[in-house]
């Protein structure tokens, strides 16, 4: 399908289900896939962050995409993260991805090397040449060490190498200069990946979202999403403060025996193993197991949110 | 051939010549092995970060090791890095390089995501079950922003999921604790990453040395390691003096203009390259390359180190 | 006067004019506060980071709070930082601002040592047990290297040790569950550091903003915030974004050629001089000075936002 | 006196005693200074970080150098660490410092806030130009979070700046190319602050050394420092290893529980309280004391190192 220019509304980063043998569980994924489109979700971001993207082979990547893009028939974008170090590693997961069938590719800036404003800026023009699909630049220092300047993404997206950007830095006053600048470019879409700030980005006049906790509560973030485009700000807000609480999921694993992905991805998939959408709650190794109190500690967070 | 325990002496790094289209130049590649070999060395790590392994394709990390391997003979010891983000992944690559030859497969700690010492214990364990051969910790904070701390190296030691140590971290406080722990541990073998503390790092018991800069000069850092064994200390010291100044040649690039990355891998190429050892000092991409001026640079490096 | 619970409004960090000597330049720290107050300012902070308490002397600094609380004569409350690295050297700033008559102190957690959250909670409880005035905690990790958690703040609020909190960390996620948390705590104080968020933080629920870049544009963030209260979020938008515009004269200053505090605290003392408020816009050492150059560039962005 | 040039061999920075209120325990710190002189060091560092300098109000830092040059009475060196965030207040440290009689001052780069080499360098020119004693620089990127170059130090060693150098760092790297540049340069002092890597360090040719373990164990110091001045680098080794051992001793205090100053100042203190040195081995607020069995913990270090 056409990449819509801009890019709007609520846009999950989805979730890869696991069989207890580590294999992508195809069935769980499609009734992911439903049970977020079924919440009303504008788009589908695969092969992210919270798809648990660094955990997969380039085998079971190109899987989850040829699966959900067969599912979804072109009635919905798929996005696809293309997660790798550097140019030429990135450029052999474009064209996997887009032999897959995706609609636009993810990247983010170079890491485990060393870089710079002129090599990410380079990283960025040389994919977009190669890449028969728009590509959307993913900034989030907390995986690849650096932060996106607003300026090079603004410059980016003037000379039509980005088609958008999905900001997972945290950092909402950078974020608002983009948006603010990228008023003067048709067709560019700035999306936030907060969970926790989806009101506030859309009002300073953001295209969407891309919250990883909307695989848990796909149709939370949608009524926000619409809460906000309506402008009742007072009715979005309530609405955040709803998923600001279910959010604190994420720190139920005990940070003395694992890691902040371990706690979160992990939570995020026992919230919807516990909803029933997907089979088995395994995250991807080397990461540690939630433990059946940790579970629970999920099921109350799911109950208090009146999700279960 | 049978992994040495431990592993002595001088292992370099072995960059990857490219062509200028950026290919693996494998022509130029066993030039610079057997200038390496030449010169003395014990062993070779191919796919390491100096061999920008980080930017090749999985094409060209298989290309790489098979070539060096079928040109060696199993005379001397090729270790391979295994470079990438999570366990699924590098076990891709530890079957693509064993299939390919290798002696021993060069781990680092997980990447990109949020880890801890729990999962990094677990990373190492999965591996060295599921490799047919040793398993090497690569410790390199300033690429995966993690320090493996000397207490878990010599635990995976004492318990036999690993097979040595490459030292990266510029913390030789936390090496020497390594050092002392593994004198326990026959076979075990503990090696320093700098380019610049060889002569120390030998004096306070390492094995041996895995310094980038032994492209360059392989000579140099064999006569620097059979000075530390005769424990002619004075003599190491004037040896070590000279490369810490050769090793200056790693800022040629302007840090204005290019990141670290892309300055010192160029100049290690651009010096390959003078010395007539590789046919094209090309980097990969998004690197910079240098400009004229700084591989005049690089020359006068090599001229007051006496090796044009 | 008795310190307000909560503290509501814009709240600027008083700015310190100095001598070309280096000297408290008082006329124009007074003029400085008639044109706060005239601006209708809702209260001042003097002492904090810009105000370049980090460069004033014990002396300097307990002249700044004597001019200022005499000047103000009661009518408006008049934080003061007391900006040190421990316990025992923020009670003797404690001892002196108060007897200067500060209505209350503003304090940091430990920084230069290595500290720990059970340290800064002692850190707090032993401030608030022995300050004769209310307790606001400054959270600025770019200075200190360590964020406050939500959580600790939460607490130290609830049980009396904290009057409110300044939040500069630039974390809107972490601010906003601060609000959220709260609401249920009549009197505690939450206040933004960002001059670039007012909106977002008002419309979430902060009491108030205390930006540096008030003292250059008073009137603006005045009339913002009055647009917030209004819930008038399309108004204050537009007063938010011209204010973000003139923000960016804190990158008047060569980075290649000093520090971010030179920058931006040269930047807005130019502009205060260039406004005609203060006499001389010297900061303090080692800062470096801006070029005439640099001081011309924030002239324009003074002119861009109708300020000269 | 006058203060060498270069300044060599052990120089501890000397742990300043406390009573159970918080105020310097001067028999008790005069005591200590007994026993570090009788165990044979060269000079003495008062008021550095292993003194809790960043813990002193002025009158206790000022009570702490009158005592104990009084004490020392001219025959040997007395540095005083003049620790402030900027040059301003520096300087106040300077004076106070220098009027209670201490040979040179040691000086770090500027904290707390953002700073830049222009800014640093200007910082020591100041002060030097300013101090009747020499100064030394102290770099120490745990505390202030910058990290001074090796070039810097050695242009502001070249021009008369700097009198010397004590790097707690961690770098020997940078401290190397220190020691190499320093050697055309008569009189400056080159000084490591690790525990750790002492023989190393004289090994590479540096002046001495600046441990604060020195504080529990001067004779094995000046033993290690006896042993690398007449190049018997097997018992410098040997030495060395029994201190790196007893430097565990750091990490009594559960990491759980309290930071890591309060851990090994702690430590430090208990040794010192545990070898009958001084009366009471309370830390300064806001850190944590350590618990009984914390103490027994370092009373098992001190057993293990024939110390009790």
């Amino acid at each position: 399908m056409t990449f819509p220019a801009p890019l709007t509304g609520v846009v999950p980063p989805v979730c890869t289900p696991l069989t207890p043998e580590g294999e992508v569980d195809v069935p769980s994924l499609l009734r992911l896939v439903d049970h977020l489109l079924g919440g009303g979700v504008d788009a589908l971001f695969v092969l992210g962050s919270s798809s648990e993207a660094a955990y997969l082979t380039d085998r079971q990547r190109r899987q989850v995409v040829e699966s959900v893009v067969g599912h979804v028939g072109g009635q919905h974008p798929v996005l696809a993260g293309v997660i790798d170090m550097t140019t030429p590693r990135v450029l052999d997961h474009v064209e996997s991805v887009t032999a897959a069938g995706a609609d636009a590719v993810v990247v983010t800036a170079p890491y485990y090397t060393r870089t710079h404003p002129a090599e990410i800026a380079r990283h960025f023009r040389l994919i977009a040449a190669a890449s028969p699909v728009p590509v959307v630049a993913y900034d989030i220092p907390v995986a690849v060490h650096t932060k996106l300047p607003a300026e090079l993404v603004l410059e980016l997206a003037a000379d039509g190498t980005l088609a958008g950007l999905k900001d997972s830095s945290g950092d909402l006053a950078g974020f608002r200069e983009v948006v603010t600048g990228a008023r003067a470019l048709s067709g560019f879409s700035v999306l936030t990946g907060s969970e926790l700030l989806v009101d506030a980005a859309l009002a300073l006049g953001a295209h969407g979202a891309v919250p990883g906790l909307a695989n848990v509560d796909p149709h939370g973030y949608v009524r926000l999403d619409r809460s906000c485009r309506a402008r009742d700000w007072d009715r979005a807000r309530v609405e955040q403060d709803r998923l600001c609480a279910l959010f604190h999921l994420v720190g139920a694993g005990d940070p003395a025996r694992m890691g902040g992905s371990s706690s979160a991805l992990g939570a995020f998939k026992a919230a919807l193993h516990l909803r029933g959408i997907i089979d088995c709650p395994a995250t991807a190794e080397p990461q540690v197991p939630l433990s059946p109190e940790e579970v629970r500690r999920v099921g109350k967070f799911l109950a208090a949110a009146g999700l279960l």
